[in-house]
């Protein structure tokens, strides 16, 4: 028999396949998304960001994502030609000409460039936008989530928010990739980072969270304000677990019965180790097991969903 | 007559007359040299960088940054396939390619990418060099450097050295994006950025030095080793000024006699307003100008000079 011959919009999906991206007004496979190394969004990485899942065909909480990229946006006074009914549009598309049920988007800010020969100044510049979409990457491999991370607590702390607004979404990560290393070294997944007065801040793309005597607690400065930390904030209420929102000493931590972390990259995430000590038996503990049941329970049955319009492709 | 016909070398030279980049082990014009957004040089700012400057047709103190790049590379375990010789051949290559009498060399080195689909650790990419030589830029325009430069204190807190070292140099910017907006809206050029307790550090671009009774002092800490820092305390020592490296308060900048900023791309640049305060009759100081003028005509001289090779090409 005849082979099958590929229909053009077969093709094109195919070279979408491993990503599709938008950049500056312009949709092309992620292979071809690059920025000029003058842009300033990598010169200076004056950048914000944001990234939103896609499972099983739904975005997760598309509105809040926006609504924190815009916000982030705004901090930094980088105002590109998208509104946000735009980029929301341009998501969908983006997951629909890469043909994803689950998916990682990420929708970046950047400056620009000043014209050639001009003195530096954020001000000269036209902001633009980049968005792409590719599938779904777990923040940790899932043998790792399956027996709880091993974390360290690292000791470079992380950079002030009176420095840089944790809460703009952004690229300042150098303490991050040094914590990253130091974790490495010794034998762990990941890093938590405190801040210079020895309280608890957050991780390379996570919250973290720990329970004490049945309590919740998550630090709410020098953090970005996560939507998955959020989320898990909200099952929380709903499991009927209390949850505070305030300073977490690194001593509290240490003595935590039960640590986790939260991303978009994964949802709630449990900790079985923390620099020597072994948490509930090496395994993740059993409420933050509640709250990954019922998070994946909830998304799988729409919770704060918006399905993808495949059709726009 | 009849039009000179362009020679090969003379078009392929017009290619680069904006610039000449090289990337990852390839030279090309410097409108060609892009990043994958999905580098984590660009993605999490995990990358260094240095600049020298070519005047009159030579580097300036080009070993003294060729050792400062690789000790921030090796600071941030970054580790490109090039040894310093290499480099330093890259970047006569690319002067010569641009025809540059007066030039500004870049010289980064990214973390690379991870394999698709794998979860992000610095360990798991291939770190890549990226180089370019551009028309010479000043730091400021000219008729600021000829008045002295407007400058202001900014409210926004250098990012301290214990999160991200100062002294690798790198792409860490957003306090002094935030510092360059405030001293815009104040009217101002420029800003100089305090630790968090209240001493100097840096601006944008650029290391600090007042002067008060003939004594000059810049500071230690939070602040890159600026080559042209150290080219103005070794000019101090030849004109007889004493230099102080230490940590200067700001009470002592607002109070100083004289105020001047050092950058490769300009040298020692004076300061004529400090906030409120007029200083030296709105103009530059007089050792301020003393060490301007020493600097250029001792460049002039070929002090610390290498001269480029431009037979590369």
């Amino acid at each position: 028999m005849n082979l099958p011959i590929p229909s053009p919009m077969a093709s094109d999906t195919s070279a979408f396949a491993a990503g599709a991206a938008y950049v500056d007004g312009v949709y092309m496979p992620l292979s071809e998304a690059r920025i000029p190394v003058t842009d300033w969004g990598y010169r200076r990485s004056d950048v914000v960001y944001d990234v939103v899942s896609v499972w099983d065909g739904s975005f997760f909480r598309i509105d809040d994502h926006l609504k924190r990229f815009r916000a982030s946006m705004e901090f930094s006074r980088l105002v590109p030609a998208e509104s946000d009914d735009d980029i929301r549009a341009i998501l969908h598309k983006l997951v629909a000409l890469a043909g994803l049920r689950e998916a990682y988007v990420a929708m970046d800010c950047v400056r620009g460039r000043p014209a050639p020969g001009t003195q530096y100044h954020p001000k000269n510049a036209r902001p633009y936008l980049i968005a792409y979409a590719i599938p779904f990457i777990w923040l940790m491999k899932p043998e790792i989530i399956e027996r709880g991370a091993h974390m360290v607590i690292a000791s470079t702390p992380r950079i002030p928010e009176s420095s840089v607004n944790a809460r703009a979404k952004n690229f300042h990560w150098a303490d991050m990739t040094a914590a990253l290393f130091e974790a490495d070294e010794q034998g762990a997944d990941n890093p938590i980072l405190l801040d210079a007065a020895g309280n608890v801040t957050e991780g390379p793309g996570y919250n973290v969270f720990c329970i004490t005597n049945g309590v919740v607690a998550t630090p709410d400065r020098n953090v970005l304000g996560g939507i998955t930390r959020l989320s898990v904030i909200e099952l929380c209420a709903e499991l009927g677990l209390p949850c505070e929102v305030r300073d977490v000493s690194v001593e509290e931590l240490r003595d935590a019965d039960e640590i986790l972390v939260s991303s978009t990259a994964g949802g709630p995430i449990g900790v079985s180790r923390l620099d020597g000590r072994i948490l509930n038996n090496d395994r993740p503990g059993p409420l933050t097991q509640k709250l990954r049941e019922t998070y994946w329970e909830k998304r799988k049955q729409g919770w704060h969903g918006e399905p993808v319009d495949y059709t726009t492709v």
